[in-house]
């Protein structure tokens, strides 16, 4: 089969813009307004998208004095999407630190069973004392336990997802047999932090497992995602860069025993449209001009572990930020500054603009024409096999991609222009996995 | 403000009576089928019904052998609905002892928010081993243990779902000023079962708080009901046994410093409905012989904890069953079951019959003249400020109960023809509940 360009809908309140909710025709309480999600749910499925997206911590993450703060939860978010859409993708993520194994399986069976088959779940570990003190821990696990908490989260949810047999509801109203016994399995799940009897309290889902997706760059993060993960959110900031990155998941997930193809990497990118060079730099500007950067310059010290006073607008970085290491925060989050800094060359407030836009994420400030060029290039040159679309102002940053930058692709053969497939899985190339339980039940009977 | 009659529908895959799923006409996975919801929510709503009420156990409930078994978890399912229907409030059931407080309120908070404040909870605290073992618990705490969680449970979500005040959000694009941090409280509960720092990250839901519903039994949930519940489903075996329970929760309520008409009490009914008596009787008959019996009296034996052998089918309970006490089994249930054997003496088929339909709760079998006649004068007689309705079969036991008692109920101005509220809280007559902390700002600057 032919690569084929995936596009996820990342969607984040006024957008991914931290100033996007200042402009004029923003709507400024959409974090908690279903209706604004399902309205973009809809353009995305219109213009064929693999999926929305929405990212998650159980923690008020923005300070809410500067930007909208407080979401929804994105698997109910999800659930309520799943109503008016038929074929897109519904991605939420949700944390291993932070839940159990039965509830949240449960969950994101329900999402499936509820979408038809378009669940995936992007597991996150959530680094931060401020989300474990919403969970009665004085301090975050360390780097090293949340990921071995995640595998053996994700260990005991496949359990769980495959411990009725796809086959075990029959409906035999005749003998009075609803479902056959013998194909609903106890997992007796015996592990560190976790124990479960099992099985699961409900049928398997229409795509068996919901797709799982990964986002973390440290050493720990790319063990999981090379056994877990059917699809990598990364940070692009680089063709070079993201080519290396890329060379590196597939080999990775081959050492692992998989078939690398079944990885899919998805950079984000933030496009920042206009129909000319001069129309989309003054929209970047316009935007950029909305953000109070006394506020940005105290975020960025706080993520780097240093005083504001440290942190000059027009100078760069001081030397040495790469050895104030707090295991506290986010070394994704850290590296991708440090990367900005010292790897770009940036003076202070030209960072502060590269976060306020999307956090690090590439910004790409162009025509429709140099957008699409630029995701071709990326597709092609094996630096991404799709990407996470992130508009910096929802829902017209979004309508606009739709409208120019997508029938650009369309036309250049990379993206599809109906759907082909009915399931998350399906659109994304992905196999539907078998249950643990009917393999080992086949090589019993010798099938 | 008079009274008005409280209507919940209450929805269980193919209906409430344990062979229902066995008709001709019944579809075997309803408990997956979102659509066959999503039919009765909007069938119930069209009737002007105050809600849809949904059980849950985080177990395998029902031996699937047996009958349908596996539900979608309920509040996901209930967002689905939220999102076809406008005024109908959402029950869900959701445990304290397998559930944390910061995921818990955030999710009622989503749902409030997304159906535009019809949200309610039905706080259960989970009897069982088999629940316990799904969530790496040898054993379940014992009863004093799960009210004494279940209350500091309430206490923290309170806190939580009141972290933001009602006008945090400002939304000033001019100053740049999303919310006013001074309204948005850290909650900093410290507790026996939980330590959280706080705020929900999410603004204060549309009714404030999600309605609280509780139905324990016990002298335990007694008093948490006293103490939280806005309103509770029991089981009415008779007008007598009803009018007790009625006064015994109004007074408790007072005792407890509250107003007792804001506790609602709510008997689940089993409606088998016919145009004549003779009707009504053989669509009771035809469920009652799709009941596999060897199967029934086995899950009886279970529930009375003695051996199958020691019950015969036209025989009465042995005496002394209620000195066989297990504390892993829950007590309402089984008093549920010697009040139906001692008290009003029937053999082991006729309990059977009894607990087929609706595990204990009334059934009423007449015509719909005679089940609006029983529900007017509990409600009358103050034994039911309303009814949980368990149609045995559904949907048609749905489409019933509508088409011909509903508007009985109506002409004898027992019930609304037209909402006259928007929230569950407005159909249930209960007032919005202030964010504890405005309160504690308000006392602060003697408004």
């Amino acid at each position: 089969m032919s690569r084929s360009l995936i596009l996820n809908a990342f969607l984040m309140t006024t957008g991914h813009h931290e100033a996007s909710w200042r402009l004029p025709h923003s709507s400024v309480n959409t974090g908690t307004d279903v209706a604004h999600y399902q309205r973009l749910a809809q353009l995305a499925e219109a213009a064929k998208f693999d999926a929305v997206f929405f990212a998650d911590s159980p923690v008020v993450q923005a300070p809410p004095a500067q930007r909208p703060a407080g979401a929804l939860d994105p698997i109910l978010l999800l659930t309520a999407l799943a109503t008016v859409t038929k074929k897109i993708g519904l991605i939420a993520t949700a944390s291993t630190s932070y839940n159990d194994p039965y509830n949240l399986a449960r969950e994101f069976a329900t999402l499936d069973t509820i979408s038809n088959g378009r669940a995936g779940w992007n597991v996150v570990t959530t680094a931060g004392d401020a989300a474990a003190k919403n969970f009665s821990q004085y301090r975050q696990f360390d780097s090293t336990q949340r990921y071995s908490r995640a595998d053996e989260f994700l260990t005991a949810a496949v359990k769980l997802w495959d411990s009725w047999e796809d086959d075990a509801p029959v409906g035999d109203k005749q003998a009075g047999l609803w479902a056959v016994p013998e194909k609903i399995h106890r997992i007796n799940h015996e592990g560190e932090y976790f124990q479960i009897e099992g099985p699961l309290n409900l049928p398997r889902s229409p795509q068996g497992r919901p797709v799982i997706i990964q986002a973390g760059a440290s050493p720990a993060g790319k063990n999981f995602a090379a056994k877990w993960a059917e699809a990598i959110f990364a940070v692009q900031q680089s063709l070079t860069q993201g080519q290396a990155f890329y060379a590196e998941v597939k080999t990775r997930a081959a050492a692992a025993g998989r078939d690398p193809e079944q990885v899919k990497v998805l950079p984000g990118i933030v496009p920042i449209i206009g129909s000319t060079d001069r129309e989309a730099s003054a929209l970047a500007d316009e935007l950029d001009s909305l953000i109070l950067p006394e506020h940005a310059l105290a975020n960025l010290a706080l993520q780097l572990h240093v005083a504001p006073s440290e942190l000059a607008l027009d100078s760069k970085l001081p030397a040495g930020l790469e050895h104030v290491v707090d295991a506290e925060k986010s070394t994704s989050r850290r590296d991708v500054i440090l990367k900005l800094g010292y790897g770009r060359d940036l003076t202070v407030r030209q960072i502060l603009r590269e976060l306020g836009s999307g956090r690090g994420h590439q910004t790409v400030i162009g025509t429709p024409e140099q957008i699409a060029d630029y995701i071709e290039e990326s597709f092609t040159g094996r630096a991404a096999d799709g990407f996470n679309i992130m508009p910096p102002v929802l829902p017209s940053g979004l309508e606009t991609f739709i409208e120019q930058v997508v029938p650009i692709l369309q036309r250049r053969g990379l993206f599809r222009t109906e759907y082909i497939a009915e399931t998350l899985r399906g659109h994304y190339g992905l196999s539907r996995p078998q249950s643990i339980y009917s393999e080992a039940r086949e090589k019993l009977v010798g099938v």
